[in-house]
């Protein structure tokens, strides 16, 4: 008999229709025996009809109580999903973040979780009920409701998970798991069974909106065994796991990710001497503008060329402040370009495989596609590409490294 | 600086607007220097909606869950009118009835207050916060989320009255006050200044739906000063106390109260044995079938007529139920009239003054009605009468207690 914490995002459970096909699901893995523990979302539109009503009196209203609004939300689910299982004869309890209890840290709309207390949960689950509990939600140590911000209930899932020791925490979306690259890119992109909590943060800072990023850190840090499902389809998923030793020799590629929402900045000849990242940075920081690939490459002359990825929404901001800093600084000129895209090899493999860059170069330059910029980590090769050759290369790179076979395990 | 319960219905903050109108009155009463604590109902339609979702999944939901769906109406209120009264600069915090904490029986859907917690008001009091409290519920205490039943945020709002020792309970609602009768039957009815408890019980009872019966019922027992307003209107309202010593010399009725949902049965020629009543009433009790006046006048030839009030609606069935009781206890006949009044003359006052039946008596003679059952109680005497008579016995007695003419305060 397994442990089992299940979540089902606002699109799964946003109709009384829905529900019920919820509660066909849980309850079918009750009746198989399992230690169910449910996470439900807010029903998909209730969020945003309760900030309407919100900022209908206020832009700005009060963290404190945009919390006391918002987590109505969740609680209305929690109910309903109980309802649909006793309609089933499926014993179920519904709570809130405040019952079960989720404690969390007393920052309003955006609280991290301290510490959950199993005692209630696993008196029910002893007694044979399933435990639905209000995502998103906890309380401060004064009683007080907090949030986690958008998206946490797939955080409460992890960390409820990570709280009852489960087998698995099983995420259900609009998709039947995470694939090799994007399959409106790549029609013989691939479903994989499993994947490491590392490539899958590649993967999902990359856009694949699967699975909240902090989510994924959670799962990793207590290596809750994560499984990303389809809320309506039958199928295994894919399983999110630490790294298996077994599959040492098992590909070295779990995918290829890409994004085309960047824009680039280059400060051409700068003065090459200490602080002048920060120089250039800070300011963009400041103004609260997300920086993603930043390269500064070896200079000559006493002088050097300092590159940075913005979001292309920020560009014109960024651009801006460049404008500004280069005057300071004595740089030559800003060059900008948003029509770039950023295209990335993903895999834990390719630590232990130092052929994976010059192939993937080599593919790039088979399709005559020019690399503008390159950046690596312990388990990614990204680089930066003119957009228009987005699909070619995704294609191309998901043919070399051979993403559409399925891999035979060890 | 007195402190005072508000409480504002479901109406008064069915809308954004009007939960901005009642911001303003708040924040009004707290620039006075008040203490303020505010209890809200759902936003009007809002619990309704919630049932009806409810309903879509199961005709009978577990108590416990609907506890957890419809307590969420209230605590959206509470978050809306607290940003309103920041947004009028106006400190304030919300609080579902957990928090508080209302502790309550574990009667889902109808628990009754056990012990409420004031630590956590006092001290936002004392900082000079508003406290806004969500009406209507409570918690058990394993912290079960539970509701008091239609209606009572009104109990809500005395309970906590009581146990902050409030200087008053204001209810706002959609009229000005209590009146001496119905100002669409009297044109001449007029706002009471006061009322005593149990004379507000009468009045309530008799289809005065200002304030749900328990509430007052628990603002006696408390003895919380109890004042009726309009939610919109200025106005001092009608304030619902104890009985003053020095108004033992005003006048002795308060107010004619009258009723027309009622029907009439009369089971002829019982016999007039030990146990018929209970034979008769036992069996339209367990039918769910609430009785008002009951009547048993002298016997004669060991043979008795029994006569009672149901509902209207009820008519039919308790009429099934008698057709069967009558046969077995060898009755004469079922007669039944739904064409029925009835008409109270209510006042602590008549104690203490013998002559309020004869001139009710005198003054219903004088209009040509015939009074076909008569019942009393300490305060109030009812008469049943034809239902076309209504509107002119109401105007007669009205006229007859001069009730149209303001009183000289002792």
């Amino acid at each position: 008999m397994s442990t089992i914490v299940q979540k089902f995002g606002g699109t799964s459970v946003g109709s009384i229709e829905r529900i019920e096909q919820v509660a066909d699901k849980v309850a079918r893995f009750r009746a198989d025996g399992h230690n169910i523990v449910v996470v439900v979302s807010a029903m998909s539109g209730e969020t945003n009809r309760l900030i309407a009503l919100a900022n209908e009196i206020q832009d700005q209203p009060t963290p404190r109580e945009m919390d006391v609004l918002v987590s109505t939300g969740e609680q209305v689910t929690t109910a309903l999903l109980c309802m649909a299982l006793h309609k089933r004869e499926c014993e179920a309890r519904s709570y809130n973040g405040g019952q079960v209890r989720i404690l969390t840290d007393d920052a309003h709309t955006k609280a991290r979780i301290r510490e959950i207390d199993d005692d209630r949960m696993r008196a029910d689950l002893d007694a044979g009920r399933v435990v639905v509990v209000a995502g998103f939600q906890g309380v401060d140590e004064n009683g007080n409701i907090t949030t986690l911000g958008r998206g946490g209930s797939d955080t409460t899932a992890v960390a409820l998970a990570a709280a009852l020791k489960a087998d698995e925490c099983q995420i259900y979306t609009d998709v039947d798991g995470v694939y090799t690259t994007d399959p409106r890119v790549v029609d013989s992109a691939r479903r994989l069974d499993h994947i490491t909590f590392e490539e899958m943060l590649e993967m999902a800072s990359m856009g694949s909106k699967v699975l909240q990023i902090r989510a994924v850190e959670f799962a990793g840090k207590y290596n809750v065994p994560l499984r990303v499902l389809h809320s309506f389809q039958d199928g295994p998923g894919t399983l999110i796991r630490v790294e298996d030793q077994s599959d040492m020799e098992t590909p070295t590629i779990a995918g290829i990710a890409f994004n085309r929402d960047e824009a680039k900045l280059t400060v051409m000849g700068v003065p090459d001497t200490p602080g002048v990242a920060y120089k250039i940075l800070g300011p963009v920081g400041n103004a609260n503008v997300e920086v993603d690939v930043i390269l500064q490459n070896v200079g000559e002359d006493q002088s050097t060329d300092f590159t940075f990825t913005v979001h292309r929404n920020d560009l014109q901001r960024a651009e801006g402040i460049m404008t500004r800093v280069a005057s300071e600084l004595g740089a030559r000129e800003i060059r900008t370009d948003a029509k770039i895209a950023k295209v990335s090899v993903v895999g834990v493999g390719m630590r232990s495989h130092a052929g994976v860059a010059s192939k993937m170069f080599e593919a790039l330059a088979e399709s005559g596609i020019n690399i503008q910029m390159i950046t690596t980590s312990e388990i990614k090769i990204s680089v930066i590409i003119d957009e228009k050759y987005l699909e070619l290369a995704v294609r191309a790179l998901h043919s070399a490294f051979e993403l559409d076979v399925e891999p035979v395990e060890g």
